[in-house]
């Protein structure tokens, strides 16, 4: 078991990675807590929720399931949740659980940072993706028009990864995840990039995965701490996502995960780059390390001006142009502000190039 | 024009006392905004909307205007606003103004903290009340089950005090602004609880209004820079609210004002305070002060039982205690907790006690 410590502006966390953590979750807990609530999904909970419950201290434990899946990240779960805590007699010095997916983490995350104005909560990620939503503090759920535009900033109590509750995972899931870290490799570092094109992602070891989770957090909370509210070098955790949360949105939430849209994403980066900095970059290497591993990389037949629209309402837009992170090279992202016709005239280059293979 | 600076524990922004500022909005604008929202409610955007709007420099400006009253602070309207801000453009670059009283400060703001994860906001309070809900970043909805139950602590860049909008308000709004001025005087500044008990509050001058404000803000400002989150001494802030809350959820929002509830709810404090401390505390003269001032101190006919329900889903509640601000001495709180029946058997003597006067 290893752990990373992360600080941010108002407290520092810890997030251990190892196996069977779920059953020693006692001793990640450092305060007395009045009362503690799980949320989690209905998928994780038939698998986990009941060596959660086997293994708390205190007899004031309730549950909150919701459904699985990104429609979980809505309003009515959200208000449905407050209810739930308000019931159940949470007070300030309750605690919630999140253990589940990044669905479960931003949700229940974004609950505890308003209920009461703001109550403590533990991470427990049960997805590869979560890697990356459990590490950061940021919390949400989706607006009808758009995907996170409601959420804070709120940093958890810990953050527990049981690699254990990985294997359960279906081959959805597992690609969805191995996105977000071939995004961090990216951003970040060559050498991992490297190391992950040559893995078979239905066969990685316990060891292996661990590894590859651990490098992928370290990348996130080093750009975390720098940045904790995405005033600059954070935002280039969105490499690939414009296009892929434009994607998810518009092909409608849960037709593609969230990580297979951004491996759409990434290459569409990808390619915007090389033409915008006359680079050359391993666009054709991703795409077949993608295709080998069973991604739907899916680039024609876009809706190009739906895309654009949606890619407009996403966060990162500044005064109405699309923003976007691009690479000067591997592990050199920037961020770029591009024109409605620029966008299109990419998109329409990029549907090509996928025909084309 | 009087400021007062507050150093929160994310920026630091000053209030803005004083006449005619209404029309000098601009120069209270420290940065440049890609666009903004005013957010206030119909009575006040009859009466100053159109001074900011012709006193903001930017082009892209929008409104949102919603039902005046409690019943806006929920989850609808916070939602609907949510939608207008997406749908007018905001991003992470634009600024949220709250022009109006409690309800919209704590409305607009808690959609500030909210949109995309937060963004700034200024809040224009008109009215009395608004003081004290506009100075220390607590932005909150409520919930069917309970007031201010969804919130964050999220500080305004700036507060804008003119204290020419206060002149419309209906006496009932004056009585239920100032029910907080005297609660702030009770807990810090006894000179300024015996002036206060000196005052007619309908009749008072411009310069008397803008010192009282001047006094209650900075007694509320003290406060919250010790103590932001509310971990310790901001919890003095809700004496007489622990039962002001709870009549306002019983009686149905709106049938008291929320000063109105807070003056009985300071009433009732005071009472418990004398017994249990075995002190004599100005219950009296303040009772006095209250009815020839004309606050409805309706203290009998209490549904006893449903008053103490209410009282237990409220945010001060630890471990299913009831938690109220008591007061040694004028300007000496203290916070206890107390058992049901201890609160029964005081709301049982308090009604005697109001009924033989
Ligand atoms: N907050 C952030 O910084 C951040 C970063 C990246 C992604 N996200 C968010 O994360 C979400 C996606 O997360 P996700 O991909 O984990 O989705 P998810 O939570 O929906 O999980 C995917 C599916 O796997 C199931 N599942 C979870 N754990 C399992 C296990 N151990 N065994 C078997 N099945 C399991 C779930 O029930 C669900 O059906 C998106 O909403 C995205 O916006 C947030
Ligand atoms: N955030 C905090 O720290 C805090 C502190 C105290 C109270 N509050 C909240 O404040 C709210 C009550 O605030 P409020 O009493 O200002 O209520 P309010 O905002 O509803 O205003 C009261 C009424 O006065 C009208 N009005 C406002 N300004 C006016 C003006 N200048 N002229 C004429 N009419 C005007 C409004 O339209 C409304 O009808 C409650 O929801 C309470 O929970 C919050
Ligand atoms: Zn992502
Ligand atoms: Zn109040």
């Amino acid at each position: 078991m290893e752990d990373i410590l992360i600080k941010s502006s108002t407290n520092s966390y810890k997030i251990s990675i190892g196996e069977s953590l779920r059953l020693q979750i006692k001793q990640f807990l450092n305060k007395e807590y009045s009362s503690v609530l799980i949320v989690t999904d209905e998928h994780v909970a038939a698998l986990y929720l009941n060596d959660i419950l086997e293994n708390l201290p205190t007899d004031r434990v309730f549950q909150s399931i919701v459904p699985a899946g990104e429609k979980s990240k809505n309003l009515q779960s959200y208000y449905q949740l407050q209810t739930e805590a308000i019931e159940f007699g949470l007070d300030r010095q309750s605690l919630i659980i999140a253990l589940g997916g990044g669905v479960v983490g931003d949700l229940a995350g974004f609950v505890a940072a308003t209920y009461m104005r703001g109550i403590d909560y533990i991470q427990m990620p049960t997805t590869i993706l979560a890697h990356d939503s459990s590490v950061g503090g940021k919390v949400a759920i989706n607006h009808e028009l758009g995907k996170n535009l409601i959420g804070n900033f709120y940093p958890p109590e810990a953050v527990i990864y049981d690699v254990d509750t990985l294997h359960s995972l279906s081959e959805r899931e597992v690609r969805s995840g191995y996105a977000e870290l071939i995004k961090e490799a990216l951003i970040a570092n060559e050498n991992f990039f490297n190391t992950l094109l040559t893995v078979d992602i239905y066969n990685v070891s316990n060891r292996e995965l661990q590894e590859h989770l651990q490098q992928g957090i370290k990348i996130k909370a080093a750009i975390v701490e720098a940045d904790e509210r995405e005033l600059g070098v954070r935002k280039y955790l969105n490499l690939g996502h414009t296009l892929g949360h434009a994607l998810e949105a518009e092909l409608g939430y849960g037709t593609l995960t969230h990580g297979e849209a951004v491996a759409i994403g990434l290459l569409f980066s990808i390619h915007v780059s090389e033409d915008l900095f006359s680079v050359e970059l391993p666009f054709e290497e991703l795409l077949e390390w993608f295709r080998t591993n069973q991604y739907p990389i899916i680039g024609t037949n876009l809706d190009i001006s739906a895309l654009i629209n949606k890619m407009k309402t996403d966060k990162k837009t500044l005064k109405s142009r699309i923003q976007m992170v691009l690479l000067e090279d591997v592990a050199k992202p920037v961020a770029k502000e591009l024109d409605d016709t620029e966008i299109e005239h990419y998109l329409t280059s990029f549907e090509s190039r996928l025909m084309a293979k």
